[in-house]
Order: structure tokens, then sequence, then C-alpha cells
């Protein structure tokens, strides 16, 4: 066991370790994620290809990857459950964006907009029914039952958030309950199903769990910060896509706490879709920066970054654990 | 072994035998069906419980319950493995409607009309996901392998349905192909996975998936008889609202094929949106009985209702299988 303390630096951090590190793997998942893809109903695997070759950076499956690397795993086992921990966000964010009726993801057009929503329903289905497919043929009922309770949670989770916008008075506490289930599950699912395939004891399941959780976190706030500071280009999202949605993140829950009366009738507005004209959106980041609550959220996705790094301290130290460590600092810089 | 040959008969068959066959048992499956469709997010249970309690006959979870009285199990896994075979169902149902825009299911507003697309989308996730847990629950490889690839013909199924939509070239063969796999596979996997759990062979669990399969399409044949001889009353669905949707159902296939020009342009005109009026269903509904496509879907049914009779023909006689042979008999019956 290492003694090191890792901190967050302050040299500019990069995902390039943990890419060098799990690139021979990653080469065999994504060859099971392009043959597992494949149908005979064509539609199935143009549109799922848009989104499997579409620019994410496959954190999840990485995150798997690195995992086993960290606890020197020699199998193969990992690459098809990687692929299926794939198959599970890809379905994910078909729908998620079909309900959020989205039209750009990473800087493309959607799914949803290029076939229409039934195709992304329907190949999103056909995506997550493969992805148990590829857990079954594994054939490890842990595996299968971390990653059926993940997508049930993940299911909460956006029913959650659903319920959830367009509520001005979202408490900080339910915000995390959400980004807990919808985001941070499946990054803790990911990362445990290392420990379950290199036969490891539940302390370092439970670890690599809060690794991936306490990762999954920070990243999505600091995703939800990132609607308040930039442009399109950045996330190859539309900024102020959530404003306009009237989804609650915590920038808008710290600015409506922090606000005055005639602050807190304006997000009141705005929330409710009653202001969300481009100048509008000007003004609430205005708010939000004035407030601290960017500042402050990503302080926060800071402390989940801390707590991410310090669940796999006890984990020998090398390139995997300094990759996943500066995976963190990427994840939390990010925004910077 | 039984010698008895059982034939479709001229009196008028019920589903009386099986709903008493399976009573009890149906019970233990309703328990777990309400317990495990609780969240703590209240719209999750809201919106399921409307489709759940909306009237559905429960016939999947009958038959895997009526294959396990056939074979005589008498232990209680296929309790677990029932309901999960419904949240499949009712999950697909919720994504159907929100695929199929349609406002009213068993005569009810649909959950989509009510709460709207997103909800409907992430609530059938989630009993996907539920559906998946109850599995690993029970613990049996062998079923999560029978659920999972149905799931994913499934879904083959309703893309490959969405890509034929007013396609009014459509052959005979890929819509057999497209009822196979929308409809049929959870028939044939529902009554399988009885086989599994009572530990029978591979004989044993192919002659249970083949009654299931056939009678899932002759149910499926005969609905699409429905939509052209009924009114919504009958079904619980709207009359005419696959004519409407350019849907192309045995009748129509039938109905083109044997028309004369004028009447395949009038189809043309139909299935591609241009003749969707009241007087154009009621010109359709004369169409399809000239040519007797109607008679002719519910002949092609008969057949595999009698199918599936005879992949049964070889367990004991007894309650079980007189049920299951009655059931076959009122599913082609239904139209008349």
């Amino acid at each position: 066991m290492s003694a090191t303390i890792h901190r967050l630096t302050s040299r500019e951090p990069s995902l390039e370790p943990m890419i060098s590190l799990v690139t021979p793997g990653m080469n065999a998942v994504n060859a099971v994620i392009l043959d597992r893809m494949q149908s005979d109903i064509p539609l199935i695997p143009e549109l799922a290809g848009h989104l499997i070759a579409g620019g994410g950076k496959r954190m999840r499956p990485m995150l798997t990857l690195a995992s086993a690397e960290l606890l020197g795993y020699s199998g193969n086992r990992h690459h098809r459950l990687a692929a299926a921990v794939e198959f599970i966000h890809t379905a994910t964010l078909l729908h998620d964006d079909v309900v959020d009726s989205s039209d750009l993801r990473r800087g493309r057009r959607t799914a949803n907009i290029i076939w229409g929503n039934p195709a992304s329903v329907l190949v999103g289905d056909f995506l997550f029914s493969r992805s148990f497919e590829l857990m079954v043929e594994d054939g490890s009922l842990k595996v299968l039952k971390i990653l059926s309770s993940a997508s049930a949670i993940i299911a909460e989770g956006e029913v959650n958030q659903l319920t959830a916008v367009r509520k001005v008075d979202l408490s900080e506490e339910r915000y995390l309950d959400i980004i807990g289930a919808k985001t941070a599950a499946l990054f803790a699912a990911a990362c445990r199903i290392a420990a379950v395939v290199a036969e490891r004891g539940e302390g370092e399941e439970a670890a690599l769990d809060a690794y991936g959780r306490n990762l999954g976190i920070a990243f999505q706030l600091v995703d939800d910060a990132i609607d308040y500071v930039s442009d399109a280009g950045t996330m190859g999202k539309d900024a102020g896509d959530d404003f306009r949605e009237g989804k609650m993140t915590l920038p808008v829950i710290l600015a409506y706490a922090r606000g005055n009366d005639e602050e807190r009738a304006f997000w009141k507005a705005a929330v409710t879709g009653h202001r969300n004209s481009d100048e509008d959106f000007i003004e609430a980041i205005r708010l939000v920066q004035a407030s601290h609550s960017v500042d402050d959220t990503l302080a926060r996705a800071r402390h989940y970054g801390q707590r991410a790094i310090d669940a796999i301290g006890a984990f020998p130290s090398g390139k995997a654990k300094d990759a996943m460590v500066e995976a963190v600092e990427f994840a939390v810089a990010r925004a910077f």
C-alpha cells in the first residue's frame, strides 16, 4: 500500500494518462461495441453508430478498464462488461435527448432530430437489452446485480429530475440525490465491476465504487456549471440549454438561495419559462457570477473530486493510480 | 403422455379455465408486481400503476404460470419471473404508446397523454431495469439469457415495424418477421422459462417455446384483423388506428395484393397518409372484406393456433393442458 497523499495540483491536468493506460483495452472494447450494435434491421446500427461514433470520450468503459489495471487484473472479461456499461450509457443518452427534446449533443445533431423520437426510443431499448445480453454472456450474477440495480437507479434519477424541473425551490440535497442517481450510479458501477471480475473483496469493491460515485458527482457538477460559463463550443451542447429548459442545477439553486427579492422573482420567472430570451440568459449568468454560485458549484465539485481521489488512496501507487487521480483533476478543471 | 388430439372446436371458447388454473399463482405475481413497481419517486408507481391496473389480461405471466402447471412444477420461483415478464411487457407498452403517439389503450387514456412522453419513456426504462433485477434475484443465468435475448428481439421488431410503416408493398414474410419479434418472442420466452425453473430438458423447453410463439403470432394476427372489423369498444383501442397510422398489417397486405389497379391506388394513398378520413376507413373496411382479407388473416391465425396446440400435444392431459388449449381457441375466436 502506498502512503502517498494525492492532492489536486495547480498544473494543467489531462485525461491523456488515462487514455494511454487503457488504449489497448479500449481497442478490444470498441470491437465489442461495433460487433454488438449490429442488427439485421439497418436503422439500428445506423442510429446507434451516429451516437457511438459521435466523439464521446467513453469515460465509463475507460473507468472499468483503469480500475481493472489498478487491481492488476490480467484477464479480458472486463472488455465485454465495459462495452455493456457503454451500451447502458448510450441507451440513456438516446432517451435523454428525447426527454429533453435536445437538438445538439457533442456539437452534432441528435439522433432524435435526424431519425425522430420513435427510433431513438426503440434503438435505446435495443442497446439496453444488448447490454444485458453481454452481461449474461459474461455470466457473473454479481455484475448483473450491480448493473441492473444501477440501471433502475438511473431511471429513477431521471424521473426525479423530470418532476423537479421548473421548481425554483429545489433543495441542494434533492439535486444531489438526482445527480447521484442519474450520473454517479453508473460511474460507481463501472468501477465496482472491475473489482468483481478481479475477484477482490467487498472493501476494494466499495473503494472503487466510492471513487466512481464521487467522480461522477464532480463530473456532473462541472457539467452543470459549464452551462453558465461557456458557449456551445466547449461542451458540444448549447450553452443555456439547462436555463431555457427550466432545469434546476446547483448554480441556479445557489443563486436563488443567495438572491434578494428582485433576483428571486427573476429566477422564478426564468425557471417557469417566462423569461428565457438570450438577454434573460445573460442576466442569469450575471447573477450566478455575482453570487459566486458557479465558483461555489466548482468548489463543491472539487470536494467530491478530492473524495474520489482519497477513496483509492490505499491502492498501490503506479501508472493506473496516477492516471485515475489525474482523470479526477481533469474532470474538475474542465470549466476553468 | 396423452394420445388425445386437440382440435379447435366450434363452441364458444373462453379464457376462464386458464384464469381459474392460475388464480392462486397470479395473486402471488400481482403482489410482486405491486411491491416492485414502488419507488421513492412518486410519479413512478403512479404512472406504472395506471397501466398495470388498467385492465390488461396479463396474458404473458398467466402463460408462465400455466406452463409451470403443465409441468407439475410445485415451487414458487416462477412468480417472480412472471412478474419480470409482465414488467418487460409493460415497459414495451409505455414505449409503444410514445412511438405510436397513441391516446387510448384498453379504453383508457394512455400514460403519455396524461403524464407526457418523457415520463412514459423513463418509467418504461425503470420497469425494464426492475425486470432484470427480479431475474437477477432469481439467479438463473439461463432465464436471464432467454429474457434478455427476447428483449433485444422485441426492440428489433419494433424498429423493423417502424421502418416498414407507410410501405404499401410490405411482404407477408416481413410482416411475420415483425410480429414474430415484437409480440411472439415474449410469449415464447414466457412459456419457455417455466421449463427452465422446472428443470426440464431442451425438448420440453422447445415445445413450450413453440406453443408461446405460435400463440403470440395468432394473437397478433387477430389483433390486426380486429382493427378492420370492430369499434373501439371491442379492443379498448380506436378502430382504424393502424389504418390512420399507415401501419402495414396482414389485412392490408392481402387486400393490396388482391386488389385491382384502382384499389391499389387507394391503398397507396391511404398508407402514405393521403386518404385517412372516416370515409376512407369505411372504404378500407369494404375492400378488406370484399377481398376476404380479414377472413384469411383469421384463417392464418387459426393455422398458428393449431400449431400452438399441437406443440404441447405430447404433454400429459389434464386441467393445465385443457386450459392452454382453450386459451388458444379463445385467442383466435376473439374477432368473431
